[in-house]
């Protein structure tokens, strides 16, 4: 092959090669995606540091991340030693050089990523490789063995089962505080939040729980508050933001929390935010001490699986294409809001006011009798339509001994009926169309009792 | 195309689709593995039954299922929605009918191994995606939820961190009951369970926690006694069988217990029984509310993937290759044994005693100065032998306030430094020759003082 | 999982299956295109009805479909039997029905693509796995063994060498028609080619072969009038219509050929029409003997790649796909043109008129020293600029004892030096203004002698 | 990560480094077979040598690699660029230095499997992205142009249609040289070949084509001696090999050639040798002009599929895996002819003599009426026997006005009903117990006239 032609084939692999090794050196998101081939270069090199992928290698142990079927070899990438070490997840594995390097950096791109969205202060960021009920129940237990009187959380209601029972699980007991309705909107109780510190006494307190992204009309917490109810009475104060990372309004809230108050730990999912498989949760915090006690709790060797599949993801987007992501969910948000309006205006309901929630919206079904409320949510389901939830009034839920009114719509008093439809990332125009589509079509129908 | 060759690949068809009809039916392992096509089409049928895949579709929800980078979904075969629902791991997901379904058959087909390599009397099975010692933990904290006033655990040493982590994650107090030697062998304090039983009040104590699998010369756990105390006293017992369903020797013990005492919990990974990557635990139990108590714990969704790994591994497998793995490995333990012997012979060295134990095997160091003993275990790694472990006497180790005397030695009295190797399946004939080969030379560099 | 759930999971299928259902059946490029799951369903099934795919086979012939490597099977997706059979290109294998359908379909798509681009009249399509030069050739071959008496080829001089080498590989002697410059444009000299058929004799003439696609200023032959030639005297005519698919000006050339005149084949590639990889080339005619005689000339099994991955690509595209890149690619022949004036006014150079090449575009390079005009062509090379043409007057070039003058300029008197760049499709807006701006650089380089 | 877990990654990194290096650098077939990941690492090094996968390029041609279907894309390993340029099948693509690497490299891996299997003095050898017929056609043409005055071929029958198609295709005429009777076995008639070119002149004579690889009861021609006519007449000769590679006997054969005669062009298949997917040929001689010239008489551009293909077959089976199918094939000969003679007993039948034929079997089906025959190859086939060829006298066929007797069975004169069956490489056990059992049953079964 000629010199000539040699050389530029030559300096495309330098420039592949330094675009790699910067990712590798700054530890940042690049500002544009790589392309597919570039991404599996890069993590089939690493997984090639992993002992299980070296040429010759004497394996007389219990545990050498033998793979036997072919398929699961390939679609892991050969990867096959999990993550962390017995004591700690965020550990390195000397048999897994490749598999730790992954982990350390995809920790480091979201860190990149939470800071890029708006939270600048955040200071630490770690991957769990569990739902984030189950992570928010290792964080209780941690904060629990670190304060063993108390075994009380005060709990801002949200109607998302995993997240109280994840109380539940770390046995601990739950105290519900409804939410408060000002206008159409439901919002945090902060009144009754310091009622109850005081009658507990902080001590007493395992942990505050506040909620971001929700269904609507539920706004999101008044996190700054109870961040300095934090401070106040040093209690530890853990924020769901389950999807919010999505959303500039949410993440401005907890940025701005940690200027007055205190936020030990914001939990989020990886799917919800990052549009990969359900599976992961991202932590964060603002101090590296309480990220590593919750590490150092996790007892055992993780699956890699969710690193893998945000490290690829992140490297898929880069910033541009996160960026354009949440620019086009916000612009769709608006446009649900325009057509969501539109179809309640033609059948005499109207869009629940509720200003500090950016991503669901909920439409009154006031004109609906009760009994046809479940059938408009299951004809919207085989449509096709899902996501939307359908709110009746007087719903009424036990969990493990603890009852709740108006199960669903997060508070006690509610006497609404309505239908909730969020623009999430991901979401397209044609969906939303098809979504207000079908919806006009079967609340004609049902009232032309035809279903 | 001629209608006499289209009717024999249509009757090729029917025999395919026949044998997966009687996986779905049967619910059973097929006899002989599967092709690689055959598991893919599969696994394809069953991901286009999860809504994401759906040709029309209308998704207004914060959690659809969506895959952004094709790496990622191509390596999830479009599975995005994981598995479980917020209040119970083995629930069925309606957006993710193809996932339920084969999550739902992966833990029959796991049930139908269990019970294939000896457990007969085995009722119910669940693969959890997270590691054993987390899944110990959820158990643990199951447990306690139901005896509220219980909060220690009876734990037969054995030094292996998570194990013991998964206690103290739990908020847990464990009690550690020594081995005792018998010969070379480490085995049982079986009268200093029923001792602290007595002592502690078997209404205090939230489990006892037994161990097959392990390192030589400790021996498997006299699981049958501890059985008989757990049903005697009314406590719950969880057998740590990590790699245990390896061996007809190990899994006989297991089955034995049931006749006369009482197990709640069999756990063990999935890497290590299975072969394929680090991240899923096996749980079964002779009893099916027990498990379904545990599921019901876990808060969240969770990722499909370990269950992905574990479906295909096991279909690619079939009863014949698992059943020639574990003949096979049966096999290179004797080899191994011979080996080992001779290389002990050969520097004056001797195989400890260790009957109970068909996976590992220790060879004594004693001819070595303890300062020289690290560096074999570091000239071996190296060396690129992994799994093989070399203890010297006198080790301390604390672990979260708990203190470890010859930690690594499973046994607070040894002073025989020696080196640990195990034939586990997957390991071939030629890692072992290599294992043999590095040693002796090593051994031999360490006298003639060449390192 | 429950019935209702399920249900709507089947009818999902149903939906999909349909939509296959309607492509084999049909034989019509789907409307839209697919999902790439759904497309590998497709090729999965297909290739499940080959015999090396069978469950069950006993295979005692020295080619069965075999292969050893899983890299070679996984990405041929298992199918191993290549296409035809030794006496015919289009006929089915007993062995291979999966292979047959998909070939077969694949015509079909083809056809209908080609119809769909214009040529309404197209009658039969083939898909040829060899190079469009070896496929001429192979063309060539067979009108020759139907004229035993002639085998003079008059050719319309394009100055690119395959499609001239197809004659002598022939074996076969080339007439060089060269073309008449008018304004700018270089056309067909049809009075010569009348000229050479009374002089040599129809009789002794094997073929016209006349080219539409090509590089400015060469424009697109006199289709039209070349096919009345063939008519009335009677000699075959082949198109060599290279990347012409994708410009409906050519394809409407084509299409007026036989209402007055007569076309036999016409031939291009695939990877310059659909976006695939080199290797394949489309035959289409207006009578299926002529296309039939041709494929029953082909001696031996062909290799199926071609076939795969133009299936792929039409399945992916859809017809609203393809019509998309079509229409892209003319907006972007303006924008090319538009920006190129621009360039070209800055240094004092012109494009030179060339109405009737829709897809190419040259300019001047008349202010430049013809010492020089080698270092343009390599400077933008190196700066990753490919495909753009240098054109040097006085280039002499001889193929197997044929001597071209101004070889490159399709013509004897070209004095003008120029350069070409083209707009096809698959070009993006982006590599046009790298293009626009490496060349007005580099030109200003060499002016300022810094090179 | 530690240093030292880091320095022992690096350094198995460093030895994969040189083994790919090796092959590079010496350009034989590794000793040892690659694993998957370290053939797809090497083949994406490769790719990202294409100018269609460098970061930044600006693309202004008609062709330029582009692939729009990302399957297509996958499954090509990003490679669109083909091999050679318009003029030459071997010529470097300044565009695609990786493609030009791959393809160089994989001819010398095959120069040097040729030469392992025992054709020590081949000089050069060249892939060939055709059928064999297709390829032997090229090579007759090639021979043709450089003896203007010849057109006749002598060929030694053989009752495979596409070899003798090629002849006709290429426009020559072929003399049918008919093998003579040697007990049971079926020889090259030398007398024959030798009184035929007295007649018709060596000048006038093209080639002489000769077979090794066949249906038993024929022989391998006599290769020597006519490589002894073609010396001493000075008429080329090619050796058609079809897949003669997995054979040390019928190799043998063609080194010993070299001594004393004449061969210019040996050609085989790809699949049937190395068990890829149908689609190539490998052409191998003793004097590199000769194989340039049929090079550089392809007109145009060709795939890079049977290249990939080839390419990652040798590396994933090295020296090693080669050596065992050519083994395990040679035993399996002996096997199937051992249960062969045992069926042939049962049933009054006999196996035909035929020592010079090493991988082919015939036995005689005397015992059966004519009308049953067919009957007998039916049934075979649809119990999934495939690769057996049912012989039954006085077939008549007639190809392009040429008339063969007894066509199949390679003689005119034969007058014995016959089966073959065939041990090629990829054969398994199974499969020759298989067939034997399903014979037995047909044959029984049309005794007792029950089919």
């Amino acid at each position: 092959v000629s010199a000539n032609y040699l050389n530029i084939a030559i300096d495309a692999r330098k420039q592949r090669e330094n675009k790699i090794k910067q990712i590798l050196e700054k530890r940042k998101i690049p500002e544009t995606g790589l392309e597919n081939h570039e991404i599996e270069m890069l993590v089939n090199e690493l997984a090639s540091m992993d002992s299980n992928n070296f040429g010759s290698k004497y394996g007389v142990g219990e545990r050498e991340g033998r793979i036997i079927c072919d398929l699961v070899k390939k679609r892991n990438f050969n990867f096959g030693h999990g993550i962390g070490r017995s004591g700690d997840l965020a550990e390195n594995q000397p048999k897994a050089t490749g598999s730790s390097i992954m982990n350390k950096l995809t920790n480091e791109l979201l860190l990149d990523l939470v800071q890029m969205v708006g939270i600048r202060s955040a200071k630490k960021c770690l991957l769990f490789p569990m739902a984030t009920g189950m992570t928010m129940m290792l964080s209780l237990l941690t904060f629990k063995s670190q304060r063993p009187d108390a075994n009380i959380v005060l709990w801002s209601r949200i109607d998302q089962k995993s997240c109280f029972k994840c109380i539940l699980t770390a046995n601990l007991h739950p105290i519900i505080i409804d939410s408060i309705k000002v206008g159409d909107e439901l919002q945090t109780n902060v009144k009754e939040f310091e009622n109850q510190i005081n009658v507990l006494g902080p001590e007493n307190i395992v942990c505050i729980i506040s909620t971001t992204s929700c269904f609507a009309p539920r706004a999101c917490d008044d996190v700054e508050t109870l961040a300095k109810l934090s401070k106040t009475f040093n209690i530890p104060h853990i924020i769901n933001n389950a999807y919010g990372l999505q959303s500039f309004y949410l993440t401005h809230q907890i940025e701005q929390c940690q200027k007055t108050g205190n936020v030990d730990l914001v939990i989020q999912s990886t799917d919800k935010n990052l549009l990969c498989p359900v599976g992961g949760c991202i932590v964060f915090g603002f101090n590296e001490k309480v990220i590593n006690d919750v590490a150092k709790n996790y007892a055992g060797r993780a699956s890699l699986s969710q690193t893998l599949d945000v490290f690829m993801t992140l490297l898929h987007l880069g910033r541009e294409g996160y960026t354009k992501l949440v620019k086009e969910r916000k612009n769709l948000f608006e446009y649900l809001k325009e057509k969501f309006n539109d179809v309640a205006a033609k059948h005499n309901e109207r869009i629940l006011q509720s200003q500090k929630n950016p991503i669901s919206l909920a439409m009154t079904l006031e004109s609906f009798d009760d009994s046809k409320l479940t059938m408009i949510g299951s004809m919207l389901f085989t449509r096709c339509v899902s996501g939307a939830r359908v709110i009746a009034p007087n719903e009424k839920k036990t969990i493990d001994g603890y009852e709740f009114l108006n199960w669903g719509s997060h508070n006690s008093n509610n006497n609404i009926p309505y239908i909730t439809a969020a623009a999430s990332i991901g979401t397209t125009k044609s969906e939303i169309d098809g979504f207000i589509d079908k919806l006009d079509k079967v609340l004609l129908k049902i009232k032309n009792n035809e279903s």
